[in-house]
């Protein structure tokens, strides 16, 4: 809902400040509220930020860590960040311990709790597949409520059904379901990976086969269990997270081919997921080869460290590469170049094993969503071939 | 995405306190994020609040105003309201001056940014409507982004289409324009009205005709024209929804008529909207009865003054009560009892007039969404008779 800003800041910093200063050459964040100028995003990638906290002893800006703003003579508090990185960075503000969204953007579900967000543009036209673009026909994203038995409550699912879903009756659809990672959720690819953007772009271009995408939030436990608050750390998360793949299994499938026209053997059903999402893909998929036949993993947590067995892994699901290659036509890992290398362990692993299993890697992109876009983006062209 | 925290209370309590606590008797906000405890909903509809942030010198709960919480043992922030009216809250938390979300919570679209909020249960079934039912069918929720001409630059509506509309083909369906109020924006009532319950239980009840809801941000300025910050106050308020009646005239009827399957006739098109968007309902009806035969105001922002002449409002459109009268089908009138006399006094000079206008009072409500869930259950099904 924001207007681009570009053209407008030369109005804005003269009815706003008066007169030009060091930050006229900024542009305010993509994720910025309208009319917030802070934060703003310089030409060198800096970003600065601004915070009115007039009664504040002091006040951090928490990116990888905290960084103390100074207060400027009118009270207000300031930071300027050292060069980002392209892509979606969540961030927040720190005061007096408490860590908490900045009023001045949108949040996004991350971190476990509602988080603010800037985001560096990427150079050129290399972030188009990800934006909306004029004359692309769109996709439905449709949020939809449903009760699951398995966790015993409402819960919420994004649909996006393609371009020409509700035109021609007779035709079904593939569908892949897609996963956040911990701290997020259902919304992660709809609102900060912009899914749906993506999926249309790349249907207009012919790249990829319409589709139906289905978005769940993977934080789930059995009915009459308690929820663990959610906390992005392997413990509590595996606690949070218990009855995902019954879920799915058990609820979400089976209502998704009830009430979508999809195409509901195997060989049409596809997993992926990023972090621990990309866990939770590996669980589901693997221990449910009779339901998938593609798989993809993006900067997941993977069970692989020096000296890991693959045919130790997953009731030995990797041991017969023959088999493996039988039943799943697509094992796609991606990782970003900064990430570690568990990714490029376990496809190493797999390839010699003689298992058909691919690695891209995201070039100068670390475990954030820029890495996850580019993955859905070179995942989704390879999948119902 | 909450478990019902009834059923769970008693496994928390034990598991994050150790032993029981005048706390133990609350049930922790239907808003917070899973597994947070607080805000704390008691039985009296006071309302607990805890604050992580251990290193401020005073910490506030700002609700109509700021309330001072107190520091426990632990270092913990503490604060208990008053009883509070049932529905939908806003609230803030404030440290060194600065209000912002509460971490605890999901955020919500209001108070010209992401806010928190908790809300108090109804007593007995009175809420029922605006929840999610067994057995009921449901419309699909989509959010649409199209390009705006009149404001060059993408934004997002929600479009709500009713159960079967993916199935008979053939059919066409009224359309309702729904609009939010100041300092709130497109998801307002599909987040905090419920809209899409509401809509579903009145479509299954068989008390509402079925129809397309389309809801679009408020806020609006012509291409080229700065965004002024996003304030609720009625100046700024002027300035930032400016180019609104154009963008829905000139870009969204047109978009929706062409891409979904209405009835684009103006005997099967109504517009409503809540305070601000009341405001604007009328700008954009009176201002185009061409195109619009019935009109729901709620809590609306109204011209009305002691001492007004209706004769001279929006071109004198209410001069004529017999044409008025064959025009519009429909005009409504809501509010809450604990609102201002504007509706009322509203009402009774139109039915003075000789004007076909209808008044709602919503018992025991303020200006809030309770207020405007309660107008639209009893708004829609006199829509299109």
């Amino acid at each position: 809902m924001k207007k681009n800003h570009l053209k407008t800041w030369g109005l804005c910093i003269f009815a706003l400040l008066g007169t030009a200063t060091a930050a006229a050459q900024g542009v305010p964040s993509m994720h910025n509220i309208g009319g917030q100028q802070y934060p703003l995003v310089n030409p060198d990638n800096t970003v600065t930020f601004r915070v009115k906290a007039p009664g504040a002893k002091s006040v951090q800006i928490v990116l990888d860590k905290p960084y103390e703003m100074k207060k400027d003579t009118a009270g207000l508090w300031l930071y300027t960040s050292t060069p980002q990185v392209p892509g979606f960075h969540y961030y927040s503000v720190q005061v007096g311990g408490l860590q908490f969204a900045d009023p001045a953007t949108y949040t996004y579900f991350g971190m476990s709790r509602m988080a603010s967000a800037f985001e560096i543009p990427e150079a050129k036209a290399d972030g188009d597949y990800y934006k909306p673009q004029k004359g692309v026909a769109q996709g439905a994203l449709r949020s939809r409520r449903f009760y699951s038995e398995v966790c015993g409550e409402y819960r919420r699912m994004y649909v996006y059904t393609p371009p020409g879903y509700e035109q021609d009756k007779a035709k079904r659809y593939p569908v892949l379901y897609l996963q956040h990672g911990g701290g997020e959720d259902e919304r992660g690819w709809p609102n900060q990976g912009n899914m749906a953007y993506i999926m249309d772009n790349l249907i207009a271009a012919g790249k990829v086969q319409p589709m139906i995408v289905v978005m769940n939030c993977g934080y789930a436990v059995f009915a009459g269990q308690p929820i663990p608050e959610q906390q992005p750390n392997a413990r509590s998360s595996m606690d949070a997270f218990v009855a995902f793949t019954d879920m799915m299994v058990k609820d979400v499938i089976p209502l998704v081919d009830k009430t979508y026209r999809t195409l509901s053997d195997r060989e049409h059903r596809a997993m992926a997921g990023l972090s621990w999402g990309g866990k939770q893909t590996l669980d589901t998929t693997l221990g449910h080869p009779e339901l998938f036949s593609a798989v993809g993993c993006f900067s997941a947590a993977l069970p692989m460290r020096e000296g890991t067995d693959i045919n130790t892994l997953y009731n030995g699901i990797f041991k017969d590469a023959e088999a493996f290659n039988k039943q799943f036509k697509l094992f796609w890992l991606g990782i970003g170049s900064e990430e570690g290398p568990g990714a490029a362990m376990m496809n190493k692993a797999l390839t010699e094993k003689g298992i058909r299993s691919m690695l891209y890697t995201s070039p100068g992109t670390a475990h954030e969503w820029l890495t996850w876009r580019r993955c859905l983006k070179e995942f989704a062209p390879l999948l119902f071939k």
